[in-house]
């Protein structure tokens, strides 16, 4: 296992200490809690944005976090849920006047960690609600769209519910926009080469030296498909075809594009990606308003990349283009 | 070879246009010739920044041309020089009134044909001149600092360079600050995995399954070391040893940190260097004004990273505060 670490079981509050020396401007760690938080919480006349989910995603989590983007994230192990108590801890902090909304990617130890949290929350009072994103069209059929993943389209999410939130708009505004923004988001993704969890010490999973997995999920779940590696335009249509059809996006639809490097893969690859992406939806009659490539929702050193499409209309379009100050999104 | 391409021999060209499909809002490419531009060149009132090299480098060299940067890019072939028509090209398209620098690292072919480009500029009468970054501590000697490689340390040349000709600065003052900003930085970069080349199909080296190079070229150029994979904070000492002796950095000094991942090293390992970097810079009493820590000069899926340390006075803090608004780098 090569990897730039110290010890496998502190990467986490190691990599922590190195994102609060870093970003001390903009956000603090709470007391006795792994929960990270803008430093200017609670926010008075703001409705407050809760992440969190396992490491090893960065820029996601943390780098999302700052104005007109995330307030607080729970940050749990490489690849596992954080507590119920953390959650509840970054919900406590960022409530003010307007209450609480949780944006997060839907795997099943954190459903169970947000319900709870949210139920300690409430018996405290605390207006809380939730909204699981679940974009990932490899990793279910679309008559189940409520058991699928959350990956990259958790993004656009957050940038669309922190504009609103920035706007001082109501939690059921937020919340609105936010279900808006996920329903109109289709991702899938493409693996040739695992990662490492580093306490495990073993790669996620195996593929041979000309294979690559259709559908992969952003920990290495399987997807739809495994078959032989084929050039990037083929496989980029692979994913085209199976996001278009899912929604299904249609001739004179708007949509952002959002390519996402897994981890390994360059970003000039990349762009060869997008090239085929931008040229085939320019034949099909769908337009880009706003185009996203680089590493959003990474997987450790995972090679892939995963393709993201967002219908948008005009308040979808206006909220995308809203100033966002993240620690590493910046518009 | 697992990469996400089509035909080895078109990855350039595929990958520029993906970036002009995706920025054609900022930059263009110039007709016949492998350049990208602003769209708004040439700039009156300001001295033209023009840089360049092979490809394989994202998001160096054109994430980083935009309003406070650089203007124009000589785009090569993976790991290798553009031409000299290129580089003249680039000068000439970016020639106002004020002149042109070219600001690029030092790599045998990228000299020469800069130097002819240059001349060939003079011909015509353009004002041109040129820094030539050579930050890498791995490799040279300090007494033959002139031939060191350039690497990341580029990065904070063109952010200071750009700001100053953003001001509207006469070339001298441009060229100035940008050799200020070269002798101040010192980078060293150490790497654990090779990268493949497409048209080569071959690792650029190959290291045991315990081993790393220190001081490694982003290119994979031979560093000054292979020795087994230490921890991250071992690893990370090595090189700052190296770089603090090197300049010297001294007690009371203040700098800029750049923790630059080469390809398929995960951020969380970056902020992970970081934490150390940071605890060591404090006691040794050397403060850090600003840090920035992800991709900024990759080598394709190469696995590792560099440090890169600049010294500050009020000068150069002013100027890397200034606006900057790159493809893939903002301010």
């Amino acid at each position: 296992m090569k990897k730039f670490i110290n010890d496998p079981d502190k990467v986490v509050d190691e990599m922590l200490e190195g994102f609060l020396l870093a970003h001390s401007d903009k956000i603090k760690k709470l007391e006795g809690s792994r929960v990270v938080v803008r430093k200017d919480v609670p926010i008075k006349g703001k409705v407050g944005l809760v992440s969190g989910g396992g490491s090893g995603h960065k820029p996601t989590f943390i780098g999302y976090i700052g104005r007109g983007l995330v307030d607080a994230v729970a940050v749990g192990e490489v690849f596992s849920s954080p507590s119920a108590q953390q959650f509840y801890d970054a919900i406590k902090a960022v409530n003010a006047d307007k209450g609480v909304l949780c944006i997060y990617g839907n795997y099943s130890g954190d459903v169970m960690n947000v319900d709870m949290a949210m139920e300690m929350a409430k018996d405290e009072g605390i207006q809380v609600d939730q909204v699981i994103v679940n974009d990932d069209v490899g990793s279910g059929s679309k008559e189940e769209r409520q058991n699928r993943r959350g990956v990259a389209g958790q993004v656009i999410v957050w940038k669309i519910a922190g504009a609103k939130a920035a706007k001082g708009e109501n939690l059921e505004e937020v919340k609105r926009v936010a279900e808006k923004a996920n329903f109109n988001s289709r991702t899938m993704g493409v693996a040739h080469s695992p990662c490492i969890v580093p306490s495990a010490g073993e790669p996620t999973f195996t593929l041979a030296e000309d294979e690559m997995e259709i559908g992969v999920g952003e920990h290495g779940e399987r997807g739809l498909k495994r078959m032989p590696l084929k050039p990037a335009d083929e496989t980029t249509q692979i994913l085209m075809d199976r996001i278009l059809e899912d929604l299904p996006f249609a001739s004179g639809d708007e949509v952002s594009v959002l390519i996402n490097g897994l981890g390994a893969t360059p970003l000039l690859e990349l762009y060869i990606v997008y090239r085929k992406v931008a040229n085939t939806l320019k034949e099909r009659n769908i337009s880009i308003y706003k185009s996203y490539i680089g590493e959003y929702v990474t997987s450790l050193e995972m090679g892939g990349y995963s393709v993201t499409f967002t219908k948008l209309d005009e308040e979808l379009k206006k909220l995308l283009d809203a100033p966002a100050k993240g620690i590493m999104f910046k518009e």
